[in-house]
């Protein structure tokens, strides 16, 4: 009996390619172009997400898993530059774009952790940050910040998730004591999915519906506003007296969170706990707010969430990243299956895995530009830089429209990876189904993926009524001619679109960045044009056949959104491609690119087709192109995965260590000196 | 603070019809149709997998977790008539179809559950009984039956999965003792993923390459055959001398079976240890088969897996049921955003969420009645009663087609749902995400889906070519006719179809039976037609071109059969609703049989455009037909759930109780007297 070796965790050699001629990735400064603008901070946060204190050990019971997540969550505040984004004068460096990069990284280490740090530093900590003032951020960030202070953010209620306008929470000032006094009034208000409140949280956030009634006035509910809530005695753990709260127990993935359920039964706070930064109550019971809009108030507290969705969206493309390059280096490893040759068939050599893990190497490449390109307006808003309202929509829709593509790209990815890799793949040492459970709530928190997609929708709607209204001639002219062509039935369209020579048209122009362009552009103006067509009797009818009609188009209005994130996505990516130096590597990211926006037309073939947008004998040349740039990429898809830069200390799966290979060669070694030896038995079907 | 009432176990009451004229399910009858021709075994093994002993509890250790289901294994070997299969002398019935509809329906207790018992009673001892002869049958299968000896089913390897005749273990027939000595050459041929190796197997039923020598002849391999190998001292549970495993370790689900690898180091098992239905080896070392080609040897002895596949296929399919009953019943309950009148909106009456998961319910009645016949199918063959070569063909190509389809749609529902319950599907408690987990391998494992479908591809290649070759008119002239066609430019054709007045293209008859049993059937036989086609050079190239040329098309390969499968799928669906016999439930099943039927056509709507089988104008109403059969539907997925059959003590999800309806009760409640007793703050917007 032999025994096993030590995995190698060396990579293995590259592809050799068919000639000399062909183009080749310059692996090490296309990992410089990925790790993008935040490269150094990535690196040492990489260097962080390496070290074996941070990884996650499955299986870990929830108790100790909660444990461990904690600590570490404390040593990285104590040793690990994670505070980046509060005030320079706590410590911080006021660096927002830099802090986030650093806590995508994490998701390498234990997904948990990410989560962890986000709920203790992005939404607890940022709370107060944001929606409180100067005296907020001296008293009490210091040990939000440092985890002295574990903090729940405590929104969601059990029955009211998405529509956070709607919880039932209630904080009612009594000017006579100079106390809010918070309070749930039925099971449907409890907070609930917190992460901290189960367990650790000695404090939360808590938001509820300000009431308070100026001298002489009326009660009055100004809507949604942030408290800050001792919950714990530090000492004994012990809810404080009113507070109450439960487990949410085990759950699908995350299990180093220990997320809960909070209520409040009359519980006082001081007048100063109130996050007084866009709403204040003055001590006999005056509101006063910056803005004068409930609405508008309620969006910009609500705006500081898309902290959250910007740094999701890093992450699951981060996850995307490692479950591909354990998919694809094992693919490259992996033998079955007798081939042509003397050797049986390495799995990327079929088409069919090609065919399901190049797609999906191509869309992480885009999710990954694009969100660097979401990271920078992130730090532009939230530096001051260009914080203004339009600024904040724009980042606001652009992260509604990305943290959806790119989570549930990575359950895709996650899902296509552990089945490529069949049961080896369902094994928790190789991570992928581990990674798969940890993100799976990534898609329906800090804003369901449907939802935000709606939002998106209901912008690009936005902007096109403002186009028409401005009376802009050429955004206007362009939907008219779009949706006339489109009416006119296919065949007459072809005709006339060939008539006139359309490029987009002749043979072998869909590798062309124009035409992609045009295709992907054009889909996402006709889908909004037409919805907005659609939804026009609206504003003429009663209330309940308007929403009939504006419901009736809901999922055509998710579509829309889609369509549009998918061109946002594509042009990233062109951007990226444009941006590498090195010829060998623009080459390779060129077809991965095609790649992307010829799989992004084959998706929706059908919508080309019907809207004369593509002829029949078109169409039916996407999926051999599709085929011919699988081909033209498979002998760089290993220097695709490298290029993401995780080293065995991030990928940590004994099947991209080497060992696979390793066994095959032994393999090969002992059949070889059984035929030497003369010692091979006939094969039967030989005998006879 | 108002306390949580206990959840109600009650159904919601049925969603009120807008006309009296509306069809309405009979939902008692529709259960009693879909449990299907073994309906008393259902019922019962649901009663059992009602029982709080046999429920999968979360979080539980691995190691207790393991223990518990041997200890649920040994009681239903006891007590609950899961031996039907056995023959009848041996305590069985003889019931192969009856005992795997027992199995399918433990998966509503655990999914380790139902596969530690397909891995001891549906491998292990189902190999002793159709790879052995009467001695193995009277010596080991008592034992086997009863869980005295649990055992392992060692085929797989590290380094072989799908290709199993590679596999590298030997066992050399000595005739100086009359032993077969079993062997690891090495690493890659340690057996791997095998149920009961880890730690509970006492014995296996172990696959290798059967090598032995006629008197004065050459050492012969004649391929894979079966021993039974004890494993373990049953006293201490050591490995016997030569013996050596390793513990699979945990697992992206189904983590109460021990999976573990084995490996042999020279180990001797007497000659009559050799399973000898199909092959045997006389003392003189002589072999001797009743099937004289080794290839057709070899995939006999593989045919006795198809049982695995079939049963997976059922279990899927409850799976999805139980998942659509939770999410179904959630989303019925659960109100978010305010609607046009006083109340929030029920999730399902939002458009986008019933496109969500009402087809995902019409392709979980497909595969329900799917899989009835595949039942049926199974037990002719298994019964002796069909057991033909063309019967064990025609099963083992269903089993391909259906396994795949159910086991994906099953990840899909079980996804979907969980995403549409948000937050709360996330949790444990409501099992959305347990049961993704457990079934996630289901697509991997007893035949990779993938491959299975290239199966199902060959072998409509296979008829396709028979077909030809046989120069059958009827379908030889139906083949070349519909490939004449699309190769026709789409223009051309469109006319010249028109022209000819074809039915398919006439307003209002996508609804049409006929119509959408012709799309989906031209779409898979010209898919077929096509690929032999394109694939014909082969047979004149030389071998490793010809292994490319196949390859380039291995993509079209795989959804040729998965184009066979959903026509496959589609039929069983439509049969089931001609099956009905109550005229509401029937109507009802028949728009719902459209759904799957246009979300087919939706899915491939490309293919049909360019193929010329729609014109775009008729494309463009598949999407509004389907809306339509969502309104249509909408009032029927209560009951369409509910015909599933499945009790609280099933489903055990907090979110499928009553209790979200409970909450939102006391909250209107709540606000109502908030009203009434003039206590309601006034909204800050009707201040100003």
């Amino acid at each position: 009996m032999t025994t096993t070796a030590e995995p190698r965790h060396d990579r293995p050699s590259r592809t050799p390619l068919t000639t000399t001629a062909e183009p080749r990735v310059d692996v090490a400064a296309l990992t410089d172009q990925l790790l993008g603008q935040y490269a150094d901070l990535r690196r040492e946060a990489r260097a962080v997400a390496g070290l074996p204190d941070f990884h996650k050990v499955e299986p870990m019971p929830m108790a100790e898993h909660r444990d461990r997540v904690l600590h570490q969550l404390r040593e990285l505040a104590a040793h690990h530059d994670v505070l980046r984004a509060f005030p320079a004068h706590l410590g911080g460096a006021d660096d927002h774009g830099g802090s986030l990069s650093r806590f995508e990284e994490l998701v390498a280490a234990d997904p948990s952790l990410q989560i962890k740090a986000g709920v203790q530093w992005g939404l607890f900590a940022s709370a107060i940050l944001h929606l409180g003032t100067q005296r907020h951020h001296e008293e009490l960030l210091p040990a939000a910040m440092s985890v002295d202070v574990p903090g729940a953010f405590a929104m969601t209620e059990t029955g009211h998730g998405s529509d956070v306008s709607s919880i039932g929470t209630t904080a009612e000032y009594d000017p006579e004591t100079g106390e809010f006094v918070l309070h749930t009034p039925f099971r449907a208000a409890w907070k609930d999915y917190l992460g901290n409140a189960a367990q650790h949280g000695t404090a939360a956030v808590v938001f509820a519906q300000l009431i308070t009634a100026a001298p002489g006035g009326p009660r009055v509910n100004h809507g949604v506003h942030a408290f800050y809530v001792p919950l714990r005695d530090p000492a004994t753990g012990e809810f404080l007296p009113g507070i109450g709260g439960e487990d949410d127990g085990f759950k699908g993935g995350l299990n180093g969170i220990d997320n809960g359920r909070l209520h409040f039964d009359h519980v006082r706070v001081p007048r100063d706990r109130l996050l007084n930064r866009y709403g204040d109550v003055a001590a006999d019971g005056t509101y006063s707010s910056p803005i004068a809009s409930p609405g508008r108030r309620f969006f910009t507290m609500l705006g500081t969430l898309v902290q959250g969705r910007v740094s999701l969206d890093g992450a699951a493309a981060n996850a995307s990243k490692i479950a591909l390059a354990i998919a694809v280096t094992y693919a490259n490893q992996r033998r079955q299956f007798a081939g042509a040759g003397a050797d049986e068939v390495v799995l990327l050599d079929y088409q069919r895995h090609q065919r399901r893990l190049l797609p999906l190497l191509a869309e992480t490449y885009a999710a990954t530009f694009a969100h660097e390109e979401l990271l920078a307006m992130f730090d532009e808003v939230f530096s001051g830089r260009g914080d203004t309202p339009e600024g904040r929509e724009d980042l606001e829709t652009l992260a509604a429209a990305l943290k959806p593509s790119s989570t549930w790209h990575a359950l895709r990815t996650l899902q296509e990876c552990r089945e490529a890799c069949g049961g080896a793949g369902f094994l928790a040492e190789n991570r992928l189904v581990g990674l798969h459970q940890d993100l799976d709530v990534y898609v329906t928190f800090e804003g369901d993926n449907t939802v935000l997609y709606q939002l998106v929708g209901k912008r690009l709607l936005g902007d096109y009524a403002k186009a028409l209204k401005a009376g802009g001639a050429g955004d206007v002219a362009r939907f008219v001619a779009d949706r006339a062509v489109h009416r006119t039935p296919l065949i007459r369209a072809a005709q006339t679109l060939a008539d006139v020579g359309d490029a987009r048209r002749s043979a072998g122009q869909l590798r062309d960045e124009a035409t992609q362009r045009e295709l992907l552009t054009d889909r996402v103006e006709v889908m909004v044009a037409e919805l907005a067509a659609a939804l026009r009797p609206a504003s003429k009818l009663p209330a309940d056949q308007a929403a009939a009609l504006v419901n009736a188009h809901q999922h055509e209005l998710v579509e829309a959104a889609r369509a549009h994130a998918e061109r946002v996505l594509w042009e990233a990516f062109t951007r990226g491609v444009h941006a590498a130096t090195d010829p060998g590597t623009q080459q390779v990211l060129t077809w991965l690119r095609d790649l992307f926006g010829l799989t992004l037309v084959e998706r929706h073939l059908a919508w080309y087709l019907v809207n004369g947008r593509l002829s029949a004998g078109r169409a039916r040349t996407v999926s051999s192109y599709i085929d011919r740039l699988l081909v033209r990429l498979r002998p760089h898809a290993q220097d695709l995965v490298d290029a993401f830069g995780y080293g065995p200390e991030h990928l940590r799966a004994p099947i991209a260590s080497g060992a696979e290979a390793q066994r095959q060669d032994e393999a090969r070694a002992h059949y070889r000196a059984e035929r030497v030896a003369g010692r091979e038995a006939v094969p039967e079907k030989h005998v006879r």
